[in-house]
């Protein structure tokens, strides 16, 4: 029985699992690469607001955060595309009025480091693991120039995309493991308040400028500022290896997102001092060994940001853990198996559905067909609340597998091709044989993936 | 301009490597894991027999050992089936009575490695590669418990699946890597000779036993023996992990391989001696950084060895090199970028060829549709042999690149499919009219696989 964790990174999914351990009575030890975030400043540039949905604030909850971390949290009811002509519209996310939420990282973390010390978890900083034999749970760690040695009863890597647990797994006979880059990067840019700390564009929305084959996005911070984040290929005809002068810069702003750089006073200096970072994706297969070790978050699935869903996913690894100790006790041969067998399948289709979205979000959210049926989707949830939820409310505002929602994905368009086939949705509807058929189609679908596991929610 | 060349393995294709590069006059410096296998004997059972086709042979010719091996290699003109009944069947590789070889490793390695110190190049043995610094090809080596750093001017990664120069390239932004172990171990046995030192079964053929989920192989070797290796699941109904007794492979072997069992006395020790391999597949990009470094061989491209076509494509990377060397001279910049953008493809293609093959070996190779499309397949290569050959043959016989190969293999199935679909091919070819068709449906496929690339070959 083991009593004493030890984890790997003190970031967003370490520190709540810290959190959930101590307060089921386990003596808890973090290990974190770098130095205390609350006593220096962060690096700027490479931050990716988060979006905190339906699956964060459950373990959020689960923490007893939710309330010190609300008044922080920026609603954000929909997206709202600027063109480059400056034409704008907003595209509500769901039916019902729901939100997803920008929140800073930094401060979500801090907040979380404090609450995990609070309960009498133990953070050691500075401590970069350069190896885990994983066979003996023996934990190398280069402190400040000095080599460390930690035994360890019961481990969590919980440190990231390049975690050192990962790597050590990878090492063994018979993993399977992959990472891919993305060919394309990202560099953030600031939109600035206005002369009294305003908001210079509308507060509670995702704004996109849906360019193709690059975009720019921007989240809402509680301080006035919008935290941008430009998408680009590395290379290619409109791509970062291109814009290699100030000119560059300026003659794609002014073209492509002239209203944002309105409100960017330090466009070029961001620009050319912010980094340009690069973005991955994951697999690994197992990620557990015996009942000594396993990888949560980042370290088992690093995605990419286009669904916003790389912290809410990692914090649902969290709760589906806490859940598992609720059923299993101290068994943790059993937990960490069972743990394995029902995330292992949402870890791979939540790194799909992200790779999915950002088609979506740089290209098809300007194309009016996309934005019909994106209006039919919440038309149909109103009308048929039992029986009909498009794949993103499931994925944002729901607690359905992953799994699942990347499951009904085809169905959903074969159903929505087959109404929009028919002409003009919202002049049919008012047609009582329309209505016949459309009742009949809806009935086939939810039929079709009724079979499939949607847990404790309604389908 | 490097003249100093430093490469990481001495085996196969990194020996080969070595002479080559002598040839051309660099200074050639090797560091080899293992001790200097001239002067130890090899570890048993995990040797996998060498079918050198050729790809192989061509770059024996390079190395000028083509001569030295012809007497140590064994022609297999086929494959030799075994049925579970005892019934046995014979299938002729090609129509030209052409051959793949059973070579041993240990032997050709051995000669490599003595023909490389002949041209001037030092092999460094029982020098472990911990640590390759990248950006400025810096090595660090552990010897016999002792650390040391080498530098390199311009440096070879031929260590292997599990490169030391892979896994540093695998640490760096924007390398895409993965690994994938098959279900399925392997583990060797072996056939002995007769009271004279003769061959128990047909000397010149590959013996198989097909037996659906699972399969026995056997190449022959000089010395009057057979290995045999056992390819079956890890887990599952018939597995290495069922295997536990005595009784359970005596029970095994005497229902499905009772003809080989009569030739195998020492079945029970090797099966409980030999260890239970495992058979991994890797991708890696890039294959090369700047005109410093480049993985060749397993390193960029291990793969599973059902197409006997692993040292084969090693060698194969070999030559390219020494072509692209004649076309750039010392311009190593354009030679590893040329030698990655035209090996990569093929790397991927001929991992892919193996994977598919495994399943052609332990299940098609009974089945008598499979057998008849073979013979097919061959009578079209005679018939018209400027207009089809098969895609074994490509991979086998010729030097077609990998990737063009694996481009017409559903060409060709929808070939045959629509020939066998009109019934017994060897009684309608006396039939006009089919032929007239016959060379309507040939004509078709040879114009819609002409544009690919088939290297100086004909198609």
């Amino acid at each position: 029985m083991s009593r004493n964790v030890t984890i790997l990174g003190a970031g967003l999914v370490g520190s709540l699992l810290a959190i959930i351990l101590r307060k089921k009575g386990y003596e808890v030890s973090v290990y974190e690469r770098r130095t205390d975030m609350r006593k220096a400043s962060i690096s700027a540039g490479r931050s990716i607001n988060l979006a905190m949905s339906a699956r964060g604030w459950k373990a959020l909850d689960l923490a007893g955060l939710r309330q010190e971390m609300e008044p922080l949290a920026i609603p954000m009811y929909g997206r709202y595309l600027h063109q480059p002509d400056g034409q704008t519209a907003f595209q509500p996310y769901s039916r019902n009025n729901e939100a997803i939420y920008s929140v800073s990282r930094g401060e979500l973390n801090r907040k979380l480091m404090t609450l995990a010390e609070e309960h009498g978890a133990k953070i050691h900083f500075e401590h970069r693991c350069a190896h885990v034999d994983v066979a003996t749970n023996t934990l190398r760690f280069n402190h400040n120039g000095e080599e460390k040695t930690v035994h360890a009863d019961l481990l969590f890597g919980a440190d990231g995309a390049f975690s050192a647990l990962r790597n050590s797994y990878s090492h063994m006979d018979r993993v399977n493991s992959s990472q891919h880059y993305l060919e394309y990067g990202y560099k953030e840019l600031a939109i600035l308040p206005g002369n009294n700390g305003e908001w210079m564009m509308e507060k509670e929305a995702l704004h996109i400028w849906p360019r193709g084959k690059y975009m720019m996005i921007a989240l809402p911070n509680t301080d006035g500022t919008f935290t941008c984040t430009m998408f680009m290929p590395f290379e290619g005809e409109v791509s970062f290896e291109k814009l290699k002068t100030e000119a560059d810069v300026h003659q794609l702003f002014d073209t492509q997102f002239a209203d944002a750089k309105a409100l960017m006073p330090g466009l070029i200096e961001d620009f050319f001092t912010n980094p340009t970072s690069s973005l991955i994706t994951t697999h690994i297969f197992p990620w557990h060994y015996k009942d000594k070790s396993a990888l949560i978050g980042d370290a088992a699935h690093a995605i990419v940001p286009f669904y916003g869903q790389g912290m809410n996913a990692g914090f649902e690894d969290c709760t589906v853990l806490a859940s598992l100790m609720e059923t299993y006790g101290d068994d943790w041969a059993t937990i960490l198996k069972e743990y394995e067998r029902k995330r292992k399948p949402n870890g791979d289709a939540v790194a799909n559905l992200a790779l999915n979205n950002f088609t979506e979000m740089r290209d098809k959210v300007a194309d009016p067909k996309f934005l019909e049926r994106k209006k039919i989707e919440k038309e149909l949830g109103n009308r048929y609340p039992d029986r009909f939820i498009s794949v993103y409310e499931m994925v944002s505002f729901s607690h359905i597998p992953y799994n699942t929602a990347i499951q009904c994905i085809q169905a959903q368009d074969k159903l929505l091709e087959q109404i929009m086939k028919q002409g003009d949705y919202f002049v049919n509807i008012e047609n009582s044989s329309f209505c016949e058929s459309l009742g009949q189609w809806i009935t086939a679908y939810h039929a079709e993936v009724q079979q499939l596991d949607f847990g404790n929610e309604a389908r």
